[in-house]
């Protein structure tokens, strides 16, 4: 099976038609499709371990087990109606980087181990990269909630992990370096011609879940001076934030509101209650903090104004990381060995990495994605732009693996 | 059974936790909720015929059954998370209104008819009074579906109503009058401390349901200038209604966004889809076609300036009712003879007599409830109110059976 097919085959476990790719962490889906990864890492003699939330690590056993390992990997979980690259072409790209160098006939000196995070999708518990942010330690497991209300222990329980929680996270310097190949999510590399970006930084999420409450009614008896109408307040917050966004002047400032629910949710009544998620992204994390600050202002104004209340949580509000130079230099190499052009870029998505760059040496290598697109159906990458990434993720491995 | 205890027990046949009422028509709970009132109806005498869609006919026959009975009757249906007496009050108070002329040993010439329209909230199909729309004449049952697609037909078998919608249709003629008993849903006879309001004129409802299609994406990776953010685009329209609305100036021109549903719905995904559901109503048509002008007006601004695209549905768009002198007069006397006040008002909510008003000299019957409060689960109308809106109706029953 080559690594195309192998990621053909992956897009078709998925819950929505093809080609959208919907699989939810812990749902039946994402079930079947880990086990048909951890199929593909046993046939490449890899051991495999998987921890209490479902992390897998699959090791490929080094000259020296003794020294800390080299870690590469991404995750398969996919958001609803989304594409069949993200995430999967740093886990089989990364399968395939190790099979070269078995290929090859390469013995590196430190085991390489490729990690396939439990959730890097915040579709179930309402925050990203929960797998990787319980590695690093940066997450209370207790906390986590689904819309629902059920917890990680209903659920990891009742899709057969049983783990120790508590044993879940890694200490600092388990791994000697950490690399993930993933697509771009963005135009830069399709627009220049380049086949590869090396990362030199992660911009700085932060999410809020707003609950605006105002007061519901019937839509043809409530005239409108009297209304409290939670729905036309959240349009209100929505328009603030993609204004509050536009407003700092930086391109690299990014604000969406991605998730709204109108409750009751009848044509014919006023709505009383709505939820809205936000996103808000940034590379400079003061600037990001600023438009945080302009959406808390729009909540408090609208309130005021329009008798609604305003309630906020802070999902998560995470800091930039910069990418490790051990691990840039050992990039930058093997793509100039494989006589490969790159740029030097940062990450507006965030990634697993953002969170194991907080225990271990980080990076990563992007390669191009078509138009930019990702979080859609028609998400793609070229099989020639994968196979070059996995060609010099490949030898960004073995290089580290020596030091 | 006293109609107090009755509406009480009515209002345990809901699918959401009490006191809200939930009850979509043809749901299990709507079902067992018609029998419900069915065998107060078969106690009380009545003769029962259902039509094919279900609407419910319970007859107590005239002196002489050969002339057009007098009718009367409302819903039981409620939208999610409702209250206890919106329909329900016309419906149990119209049944007690009949038994109170059997207990005062009437006769009356015509028959009088309490009818359960199947449905009057337009939470299964989109539209209201669909059941009223039907014995009117003025809906083509083939066209209606509900979110997923299904049809009336798929609904009504699997609810056992098998007959012919075609033979549904009321003549004109078939009623000599219709009469309808209902909580204002309006401040008005609470603020004024007035038991009864004597309705003169029905306002005019509209409702469209918009799809608005932008490009979806990453949240984090496609920059602000390259988002065609259908949400945003909808946020924008939703306040434009609004604006459009108190824009005329007109204190009975009310319009709402009840609905909204975002794609994908995820926190880190920018909405390629919105569905909206728009409601828009005033008691002057002109001026509601107005509003709906500039709601048309500023999709097709947000469009061109966002780069997405709005396509409209128009689900309803009716004309306002002009009640009949008859069912006034009758009315007028009734009230005057049971020494209770009323005020002649505009309803400002729709309701079956919108449709039956077509066939039939329609009129409708209002009583106070508490803050103008509907469509909530805090509705509330007093034993007191309901009781005296029920003996008004019972006289203005006998009144029109006599003529």
């Amino acid at each position: 099976m080559s690594l195309q097919s192998e990621l053909e085959t992956l897009a078709t476990f998925t819950d929505a038609p093809p080609p959208a790719v919907t699989r939810v962490v812990y749902s039946a889906t994402d079930l079947r499709a880990r086990e048909y990864v951890k199929g593909l890492c046993s046939a490449a003699g890899l051991s495999i371990h998987e921890d209490g939330v479902g992390n897998i690590f699959a090791r490929w056993q080094g000259a020296d087990p003794g020294l800390p390992a080299v870690a590469t990997g991404s995750h398969i979980d996919a958001i609803p109606n989304a594409g069949a690259y993200d995430g999967t072409v740093g886990v089989l790209g990364g399968l395939e980087a190790i099979r070269m160098l078995q290929r090859a006939g390469a013995r590196p000196r430190r085991s390489i181990e490729l990690v396939i995070f439990c959730a890097e999708e915040p579709t179930r518990f309402g925050i990203g990269c929960f797998g990787s942010r319980l590695l690093a330690g940066s997450l209370d497991p207790a906390a986590l909630r689904d819309s629902d209300g059920r917890t990680l222990d209903d659920w990891r329980f009742a899709a057969g992990f049983h783990g120790d929680v508590s044993q879940v996270r890694l200490p600092a310097g388990h791994y000697s370096a950490f690399v993930e190949l993933h697509i771009e999510q963005g135009p830069l590399l399709e627009q220049s011609g380049t086949p590869l970006g090396i990362v030199t930084a992660i911009a700085a999420p932060a999410s809020l879940r707003l609950w605006v409450e105002g007061e519901g009614g019937h839509a043809g008896a409530v005239l409108m001076p009297q209304r409290c109408d939670a729905f036309c307040a959240a349009a209100e917050i929505v328009l603030a934030e993609e204004a509050a966004a536009k407003a700092t002047g930086a391109i690299d400032t990014v604000a969406t509101a991605g998730i709204c629910e109108v409750f009751p949710g009848a044509i014919n009544s006023i709505p009383s209650r709505v939820r809205l998620e936000l996103d808000v992204r940034d590379i400079d994390e003061a600037r990001r903090d600023r438009v945080l600050a302009a959406i808390d202002h729009a909540c408090k104004e609208v309130a005021a104004r329009r008798g609604v209340t305003v309630r906020k949580e802070t999902i998560n509000s995470d800091a930039p990381a910069h990418c490790a130079p051990l691990v840039i230099d050992a990039l930058t190499r093997a793509a100039e060995g494989c006589g490969l052009a790159y740029r030097k870029m940062v990450s507006r998505a965030y990634h697993d990495s953002l969170f194991i760059s907080r225990i271990a040496p980080t990076g990563m290598l992007f390669i191009p994605c078509r138009n930019g697109v990702s979080h859609r159906p028609d998400e793609y990458a070229a099989p020639e732009a994968i196979a070059s990434g996995a060609r010099v993720l490949s030898k960004t491995l073995a290089l580290l693996a020596d030091l």
